[in-house]
């Protein structure tokens, strides 16, 4: 067989399909401009013109935050743009070791590890714990995150359960079902990006005591947005304690780089020791470790900050209501727009960013299941009332009736 | 079962057993100075002690370059601290897709698509070509990095044959014993990084074309270091085009971090639209694509540099030699010295960061296969003749008889 071809074949197939089914990914070039958060400079075929961005992951807007910047810069003078080598191999910089000092703390946990991204940080973390008892049983919420499902697979012998979205009647029964005698993990987490709700976390721990299990939890969109000194909703339930390892990212709430999970001293040691995609990797540059730290340090005395995305998030889900417009209800800071048809979502993207001057990326198979596409909004601290007003008109214009009544049914 | 206490337990017991072995990895807390490399700060608990460093793999020091510096700075104060979300969702700057055409032009390819790191682009573009087409071989060199075992692993249907370290023979019988209707996959690395011995990418290309074999070829010890422009081994040896893919770092040679692979245009736009270690994690934050840009851009126009690290290389190997100190001869500019055992290895490290303020890494299982334990060194372009005359006074001291006798029979 001459493999070149018939990959490439394959290849063209397969793009041509998503074309057709209108899940074909197009990176819009977004110039983020720092200060003026959420306004971004859209570099299209046609021309640069600012637009306002309605999908950033920078929930807090720590990414343009002043400390958070002369950390960086500072940091860059000082010890260079790169680690120059893994954690092992001359690459941990005081930086590196001060970042998980203080990521233990904010979780109230004996040890932190960081890795090169939160992706990184399931995945790796996930195969390591599961990989070290014979015969694990992971018990997996159907709605997890693409990489702790990549943990799990890594694990070749692992087995994994699913159970239903937050729904404790089913994993208590998937947990009785299994073997007394088998380790066992649930693997879940705090706030879901694509649709906003939230796990009870203390009631997974009861079931976890109950039947001898450990417990994961991805906090990667709540932490720095949640708890009395941003810990996650771990923290703001008062569970943190309860959970074994938690695991966090400093690119979204915190607006840098990296991931990383904090639980007991040895076991996180442990994970430092065997896992894979700790060891072969560079480790983040200094500036990075150096910057998320401020970040880090600063969101833990800046409960106002919190306090006012959770104001700007209602904000959003009442003018949204006000105006009919199909939003997934959810009590956190994500509010995800209904559309439910692909090619549609991708038009009505399009449309709001080429007529209106808004980005909102459509969420399209296989981020979300076929047939509840949507636009994921987030409203930072920085996105004023008027900016909430300009995008109801703008959605009212672009949003075909249809999927406005479908999404009410 | 109470999985918790069984698996403190196993931790405990595993990391017990590494102390033991004198395989437990501690990371010295290093601290880069921009402007002094290869000098460091090495954060002791005694306390605070310059050192020079000799396992750094900023090979060329452009983590420490001005025009570097400077353009990570700039686009810090424009475009702040992180990204902001995934590629798809807002995280793609015109900076990320500068940095993307830069580096296809480097390999003369028609596309390149950037990861969070090397140990990404190696296992999510393996993984994505392999699950592209039922019943793929790759047929893997027996030295390839951890990160390219990674990606073949997630390929959960794919069948892996493993063929002798550069070894023509053995991969071409392996070539020839596979079923002829099948796609296959021969992966390789250009410079091996533990050994520093150089694959022969033409004649691995000549067994593609002759049993229509892709090939895949992790440049991320060359780029940057070799060819005419930094385009690694395959342009030195005038074969890049002739190779399918070509994945590299910009964490070493370039200095600065993150991962790319350069191939066909259709096929890396294939990749880029599947492969879930690129779509479901957050951007590279866009002032590490514009460092990075910068150090591709300079070192393209910097051979003299490159010519000075092999002249330093040269510098250091017959210095090792004139020594009678116990080198793994090999032509690149990694210069291993052997020590073949895992405690003695860390106590030969020890002492020389302790008594000589030299930092050396020792290489341990599973880096290495036990009993090839090692201090892997290499001499930058800013490692003076001073510093290796300390260098080997001190390895003369610290390296026992013994060892040195075993490694030259
Ligand atoms: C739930 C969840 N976990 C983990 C990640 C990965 O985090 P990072 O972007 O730091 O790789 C993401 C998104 O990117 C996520 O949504
Ligand atoms: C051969 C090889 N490939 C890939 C990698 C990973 O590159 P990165 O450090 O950018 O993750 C490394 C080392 O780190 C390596 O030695």
């Amino acid at each position: 067989m001459q493999t070149r071809a018939t990959l490439l074949a394959h290849c063209r197939d397969t793009l041509g399909a998503m074309r057709r089914e209108g899940r074909y990914r197009e990176f819009a070039h977004l110039e983020k401009l720092a200060g003026r958060f959420p306004t971004y400079r859209w570099h299209a075929p046609q021309g640069v013109r600012e637009v306002t961005v309605w999908s950033s992951n920078d929930y807090l807007g720590m990414g343009n935050h002043p400390a958070v910047l002369e950390a960086a810069t500072a940091a860059i003078g000082t010890h260079g743009a790169g680690a120059g080598g893994t954690r092992n191999i001359s690459g941990t910089s005081p930086l590196h070791a001060a970042l998980e000092a203080e990521l233990a703390a904010l979780h109230g946990k004996s040890g932190a590890l960081l890795f090169g991204s939160g992706y990184i940080a399931n995945q790796a973390a996930i195969s390591a714990v599961l990989e070290a008892l014979p015969g694990f049983i992971v018990f997996s919420d159907a709605k997890n995150h693409a990489s702790m499902i990549a943990g799990m697979r890594g694990a070749k012998d692992a087995k994994r359960v699913i159970w239903a979205h937050n729904d404790l009647g089913d994993l208590e029964a998937k947990l009785a079902a299994a073997p007394a005698g088998a380790p066992k993990l649930i693997a879940f987490e705090s706030v879901y990006s694509m649709d906003g709700d939230i796990a009870p976390i203390g009631a997974i721990c009861d079931l976890a005591d109950r039947y001898g299990a450990m417990t994961y939890l991805d906090e990667v969109h709540a932490v720095g947005l949640y708890g009395a000194t941003g810990g996650g909703i771990s923290e703001r339930d008062g569970v943190a304690e309860r959970v074994d390892l938690i695991e966090g990212t400093l690119a979204k709430g915190f607006g840098v780089l990296g991931g990383y999970v904090a639980g007991d001293g040895e076991l996180v040691d442990f994970i430092r020791s065997v896992a894979g995609g700790l060891i072969f990797t560079t480790a983040l540059p200094p500036a990075v470790a150096g910057a998320a730290l401020a970040s880090v340090r600063t969101l833990k005395q800046d409960p106002a900050r919190r306090e006012k995305l959770a104001e700007r998030a209602a904000a959003l889900k009442s003018a949204l209501d006000a105006a009919g417009l199909p939003r997934i209800a959810g009590p956190s800071h994500i509010v995800p727009v209904f559309v439910g048809e692909a090619e549609l979502c991708r038009q009505v993207a399009r449309r709001l960013l080429e007529e209106h001057g808004l980005y909102a990326t459509p969420i399209n198979y296989p981020t979300v299941p076929r047939g509840t596409e949507r636009l994921r909004l987030c409203a930072t601290p920085f996105h004023t009332d008027a900016m909430i007003a300009e995008l109801i008109g703008a959605l009212r214009a672009v949003l075909p009736r249809g999927a406005m009544q479908q999404a009410a049914e």
